[in-house]
């Protein structure tokens, strides 16, 4: 189908994802090549979000990885790992957990991120109905973080407006402050806003009743909000506090993890072992839909000793092309010195990233690895937009103005409003300089027109 | 990795689905071809189950739906469909739309079953905010039907025991009962037992209060119970309630669909269109995963002419990869004849299952197309296992004895006690023969160490 029939036909019948369903020109892309990609009217554009935090390794390896999912879809294109098993799934999950900080050595396969906090949660119940704790049912997670919208996930998420009109979450998660030094008053006193943040959290599993909370549910960067990164210790307060009360404490790596940090584990930069962690968008390089949690011998022996069946199964999940295609980008990102890439460019971004403080409407500017957001804010005492301006700027201009200077970039008001990128880890000093003087060229008109000098 | 290798590894570090943790003696395939697959000691087996309901084209397709996969993959392996879209995606929602009875027009795409139930009930909640019915919150399932298992797919499931120590679930949901007429009092007689299973529906309606009920949800065929075929009528009457009550009607078609029943939709041999169709496993014939919700213009205009945003999003959902593998799948099914193939040979499949009738341990023989449960008595008076004899057969007997016999086939008691085949579709007289002389072997077996004459 050509550029007019495509419009046409996806107005018919294709419905969006977290979109209006009747967009006037919609975005249609055809074509990738290294970090770029190609609309159907040929225009280029950095994809400086991969394809929403999964484009790892950008889009040129199509050949290698389909050469990869084409030999499994030649042997064995499908089995599932419910009760039987396949090559592919077993040696990712060995290969997988080789990756993880010690400890984590059991993996469970999804087909993405919202089945794997759903997977993980099902995990947790079965090992506490497993060691004899069934009264541990609720858990604690954090403002605005975003955790899936399936509706056990949807309970964790903390974004009152995906909440709203889809009933009584199944699990009862009170929502803690996050980390926005930002926005925090004592946000520039990082050990006084650890300890404050760390006691909020101990006072939510007191108040929820010590031996009734099953688990703690944080990203180590939180995306929504603007890659709200942690103060140091933070990570490792919340294993004491998870230890203390008897807590299992989950990662939600689905965005940080596989290189997004530097890491496959980006909480390995905490030298925390979390007892569960969820993955997917990356996990693939996104060139096949995958996930997965990982977790410990500790969460999953009950379970083995007592013979006891996980409650749980995804037919699709490990798919045997997809862990395949997995297993072809762990070889990949070794190889290619992907993770190397984001660790050696990472002071680069944050430098140039850094120069956009200079412009009026840019009133933060905080992330890590390849993983970084921008505050916009109204003026000089960094006020913020209220609903009508954030409508105009983050849903009227900015999309429509960094299309026009070839960019992919994220603006997102589920917190304060931000601009996010995440480029594919794949890109050197050329593309983030190409993302950076973008920013700036836009920023530069944003400021003109909604912020105060 | 070799087999005891393979052994090992899975035992550390693979969790399974819906399973034991530790298995002795982990079926591990490998290989497949056409209707077989072999595991990691060279055995041979028919796939009688097509890997739990999803490889409708058998195992030897991997050559061209590879090609298909790495051609997308070598031109754009990911990008989203959340405000953005991709022409693999579009093209696919255009297709399938086209196979769906007529009105049903527009495709949301998720990667596997669960996700689509999920998303299908978050579209029906945005539907009726958007036509001003806010208080339609609850749904309507039946007992023993298994719609998936993440929290708001579980709410649907009417299998207690996947859905005990899992909380409350997020959504109202009344379970009426189900098509089972061998063990219905009157499912001798089909008029009334319709009629009856139809006034339970509405009583079900009237008791949650016809204004606040915004869901019907039913398999064309329950799977969970054993291919529960509807009487003649059932479905008309389904239609019938919903439109009395403003309620929408759903197909979950996650097992029917895609040809299992002969049709890319089943609910089109029962002439209704529902208002909404779930999709997946068969949908790429399991070369990779996808899901899909497909719906109506009258559920979506609303959203449309609101200017409302879904709020739902599946990262991974319509992946470029999955749709390209879906339309050449679609290709191949009419190309091959794939669904003449099952409507030629139903009746030869029928005839020959019957003839196992004749075994006392058969207490009735049940399906459509190619999608077939034989239920297990314990004597002439087709009597009912108690539990620790279902433990002794169905999980201690039946497993390793259909290995033996060479067979993969699901012996499952969610509901009675029931022996479930579901063919490759592209299995032909000899294949069907092959699975039934088998299941003849096995069940004679089975029936001189558990029924009585």
């Amino acid at each position: 189908m050509m550029h007019d029939e495509l419009q046409r036909s996806a107005a018919d019948h294709l419905l969006l994802h977290f979109s209006k369903q009747r967009l006037d020109d919609l975005l249609v892309l055809e074509r990738g090549e290294g970090p770029y990609v190609f609309d159907t009217r040929g225009r280029r554009y950095v994809d400086a979000l991969s394809s929403l935090f999964c484009a790892q390794l950008g889009y040129s390896y199509g050949a290698e990885l389909g050469a990869a999912a084409t030999e499994q879809l030649t042997r064995l294109p499908f089995n599932t790992n419910w009760a039987t098993a396949h090559p592919p799934a077993i040696e990712l999950a060995e290969r997988l957990t080789g990756l993880a900080p010690a400890g984590l050595t059991r993996a469970f396969f999804t087909s993405g991120g919202s089945e794997a906090v759903e997977a993980a949660w099902k995990l947790v119940r079965e090992h506490y109905m497993a060691v004899g704790q069934p009264r541990r049912t609720k858990a604690i997670a954090r403002d605005v973080a975003y955790h899936g919208v399936t509706l056990g996930a949807l309970a964790f998420t903390g974004v009152a407006r995906f909440k709203d009109d889809f009933g009584r979450p199944p699990i009862d998660v009170t929502h803690v402050s996050n980390t926005n030094a930002f926005r925090a008053p004592d946000g520039a006193d990082p050990a006084a806003f650890c300890a404050r943040l760390l006691a909020e959290v101990e006072a939510a599993v007191v108040a929820a009743g010590p031996d009734e909370v099953a688990l703690i549910i944080a990203e180590p960067v939180q995306n929504a909000g603007g890659c709200l990164t942690p103060p140091p210790g933070y990570w490792r307060g919340l294993r004491e506090i998870a230890d203390r009360y008897g807590i299992l404490l989950m990662a939600d790596e689905v965005i940080t993890g596989c290189g997004r940090l530097g890491e496959w584990f980006g909480v390995a930069r905490e030298g925390v072992t979390p007892d569960l962690v969820s993955l997917a968008k990356g996990i693939t390089a996104a060139y096949a839909p995958m996930g997965a949690v990982v977790t410990t011998d500790r969460v999953v022996q009950p379970l083995v000793d007592g013979g006891r069946v996980l409650r749980h199964g995804i037919t699709f999940g490990g798919h045997p092309a997809s862990a395949a295609v997995a297993l072809r980008t762990i070889d990949i990102v070794a190889r290619d010195g992907v993770l190397e890439n984001v660790r050696t460019l990472e002071p680069y971004l944050r430098d140039r990233l850094g120069e956009l403080l200079a412009l009026p409407i840019v009133g933060d500017v905080r992330g890590t690895g390849f993983f970084w957001a921008i505050e916009l804010v109204k003026d000089a005492a960094n006020g913020r937009f209220d609903q009508a301006e954030r409508d105009a700027l983050l849903r009227g201009f900015l999309p429509g103005r960094l299309l026009e200077a070839g960019l992919i970039a994220r603006a997102d008001d589920r917190g304060d409003a931000v601009l996010q990128i995440a480029p594919p880890l794949i890109s050197d000093r050329a593309v983030l300089d190409e993302i950076v003087d973008g920013l700036r060229d836009v920023l530069t008109d944003a400021g003109e027109r909604f912020a105060a000098a």
